[in-house]
């Protein structure tokens, strides 16, 4: 480890002299910049909030940490799941909070050219304007596009589009030395050298600090409608999902959610859902630009799950009717949330026809340790999300039973060839189940690419491989 | 540079005593092997051929000739353009041509599980057998997937599809040190640490050698209808392509040609072509599932196109029809090269928006410089591939010619924000091209990484970046 350099009131003079008096805090810190969204994995104040707005301030600190071993640590919105925006060894957070412009609609080569503090929904709202589709869509729409871009979130519609990674075509990002390097940009395509903006991407803000993006856009489908397909039976549920997905028009999205899950949504929304009698629900959608189109587009899903074991197919046509099944699904991770006192996480990804295997194992370790789990996720992608709840368990039988539960999660997963990871990412929380999965010989290889980057570990330091 | 150690009899021994007498040539290795598509690139005689049938061999190989300092080039179908393949600092000269089993289609998940030597047609053909799609299409149907990989290989359905990058959910990789990774797999989504697997892809055989990949698949459209769009001028013919690609169906491919490439293919093949008496042209193909289903979508396409300045809209909606577009499309390359006595190439990538200002610019080179220049291209990715052909010019005039030429064409593609290579890739051709255009930055980083997985650089050495 590192020795950093304890900030003191020259360093605070500096970055005064950088950004000005207003964006820098150094006492009285909000508590919101000390976590992100998961307060589970520990409170960490940094010794200096500094809120940057543009490229030039990011390459002078940088530069100047770089040289004082000052650590830094870049953060978005602070809506992450696993640490990764947290000053785990103090130091600077440089927020781009403040750099949320959207800078260029370009309709011409269908990219939106951004700073990386705008917000999903701030871009979903601006590219809908001129008739376009930013296709990622991650549950949180608070989060920012440089942390979607860090994470290579995913989101629903990742079934039919792909997930953050498929629509960036170039970034601006200031290196650990203060140096400023311009990856891809407008262009289609690419075979110029090893990738860094793909090595960029998913890198959880350790090599580099990005300022600016050029993202890609689609024409935006004119209509969407949502099948709700309810189950007797969660085998039947999710032994479908393969064969939904090889029928010639690919869905938009493919959820699955089990009655409980619906239930505690319901609960927390005080909004009703249009079913809650079966064991487990799809949930899928297709996009097109008529209602003709798109009926001709799930008529074969409709035949093939009634086929199968499906109770019937209700079909959300209409906002309104969509809107009761989508509020309901957003709202799944903050309704498990606030039906216990604590709770952990995982976000694994297994293949696409495991996932009823995985599910059931989770359901036998619920019983095996007695403790309540909630399983809900992209069976579309074969990622799932799984929450262990406290709920009125003990403390020190907390403590045991998840650490326990949380390693044979991981271990299945592996068992099962898939990753700790699917959108979430690592941050400082998962770094010892990503060590596990991928073996100490491509830690190795990551941990070399890291300090060709950062010779001095300087940016964000103590995440994902470090 | 490093001081590689000159292959003698001792080596010779250990490689045939790891894959046996029959696989070692070290005389009288065939002409092919000196050398890829470009023979204007040099040829390079490896001091031996060894084709591997298996990873425990490459493994073996890689780990002896790491610690006894010999260079080992991976080879594949030998297709390349820019010499990534050739054995330019001696050595070992590893062929995977015979590693070329289809190990799995993998229905359930959509995975097609290859080892590297699998020609793109071969495995076209396989999955076809399953009303499945690989959707990567480069022109070369005879590359070898590993190639493919390597140079992240982009092709005709790109507009669409995307590039080969987007197909690539996993691979089996030996280091240098002959250790064995397994980087993704059957898994949808990752963001388990630094994505390996992107910074192999496009890597051109230099940061390890892959032996297995794993390849996403897609439902086939039953059926394609071209259009072929003939214009006065080649203005009108690519100014209009941006508002192609915006309309809400997209085209699978969207080629362009002028008169006079069309004119050397069809010599070439002595065949007829349905319209070349016009200045430029169009090449738009959509795929669905129904004719009506695609006239649907080229319909807007076709007003668009008759509305600014189209002379007509030939709809190719037989196979026969459609044949005589794409053989002459798929002859350009081989057209051009008979047509002249020798050549040099670029494979330049530029904003959409920017393709007409690049070829106006060519053309203005040829006539500067008094020199035949050829351009065809993937008008819809702005990936042009442009043909200095020396024809009967004296050696002397051509050296100088071609150096300056190409110099201009690649200054050109960076003034207009673009890049090196759309799909071919650097080899040890265009490496002075890169620097230039990535700027000494990047080309470090670029360096670092190199090392971190090829301390010893003895992986395909002297190409990319090295």
């Amino acid at each position: 480890m590192m020795n950093y350099h304890k900030i003191n009131m020259d360093d605070i003079a500096y970055f005064i002299s950088v950004v000005g008096r207003e964006q820098v805090e150094y006492e009285d810190i909000n508590e919101e910049y000390t976590r992100d969204e998961m307060t589970e994995y520990g409170r960490f104040a940094p010794e200096v909030l500094i809120k940057v707005i543009n490229r030039e301030q990011i390459s002078a600190i940088l530069k100047y940490c770089n040289e004082h071993l000052i650590p830094v640590t870049p953060r978005g919105a602070g809506t992450g799941l696993c640490g990764g925006s947290v000053t785990i060894h103090g130091g600077v957070l440089l927020s781009v909070e403040l750099m949320n412009r959207i800078l260029e609609i370009d309709v011409n080569t269908l990219t939106a050219v951004v700073e990386p503090g705008v917000r999903l929904m701030e871009l979903a709202a601006e590219v809908d304007k001129y008739g376009l589709l930013y296709a990622p869509d991650p549950g949180e729409k608070s989060a920012s596009l440089g942390g979607n871009v860090m994470t290579n979130a995913g989101g629903m519609r990742a079934v039919r589009y792909g997930v953050t990674r498929d629509y960036v075509k170039g970034m601006e990002v200031v290196l650990a030395d203060g140096s400023v390097i311009e990856l891809g940009g407008k262009i289609a395509k690419n075979s110029s050298g090893y990738s860094l903006k793909d090595l960029l991407i998913g890198s959880e803000g350790t090599l580099g600090i990005v300022t600016k993006l050029y993202l890609k856009l689609l024409a935006k489908p004119k209509k969407m409608i949502s099948l709700l397909i309810p189950f007797n039976d969660l085998k039947s549920c999710l032994s479908i999902v393969p064969r939904i997905l090889a029928l010639p028009n690919r869905p938009t999205t493919l959820e699955f959610c089990e009655r409980e899950v619906i239930e505690d949504s319901v609960e927390y929304l005080g909004k009703q859902f249009p079913s809650k009698d079966y064991a487990a629900y799809l949930i899928v959608s297709y996009s097109g630009d008529s209602r003709q189109d798109i009926e001709k587009m799930y008529d074969d899903t409709c035949r093939l799950v009634l086929d199968r074991g499906a109770i019937d197919v209700l079909i959300s046509n209409t906002d309104e009717r969509q809107e009761s099944i989508w509020n309901a699904r957003g709202a799944f991770l903050e309704a498990i949330k606030n039906s216990t006192t604590t709770m952990d996480e995982c976000d694994v990804v297994v293949n696409i026809d495991k996932v009823y295997e995985y599910v059931e194992y989770v359901k036998q370790l619920a019983a095996d340790y007695q403790v309540r789990i909630r399983t809900f996720g992209h069976a579309g992608d074969g990622n799932l999300h799984v929450y262990v709840c406290k709920d009125a368990l003990p403390d020190e039988v907390w403590e045991v039973t998840v650490r326990e539960v949380m390693q044979k999660l991981y271990d299945k997963a592996k068992a099962l060839n898939g990753l700790t990871s699917g959108e979430h990412g690592i941050g400082h929380a998962k770094k010892e189940f990503l060590k596990e999965a991928l073996g100490s010989r491509q830690i190795e290889l990551m941990k070399g690419i890291k300090k060709v980057f950062d010779p001095n570990n300087i940016i964000n330091p103590g995440k994902v491989v470090d």
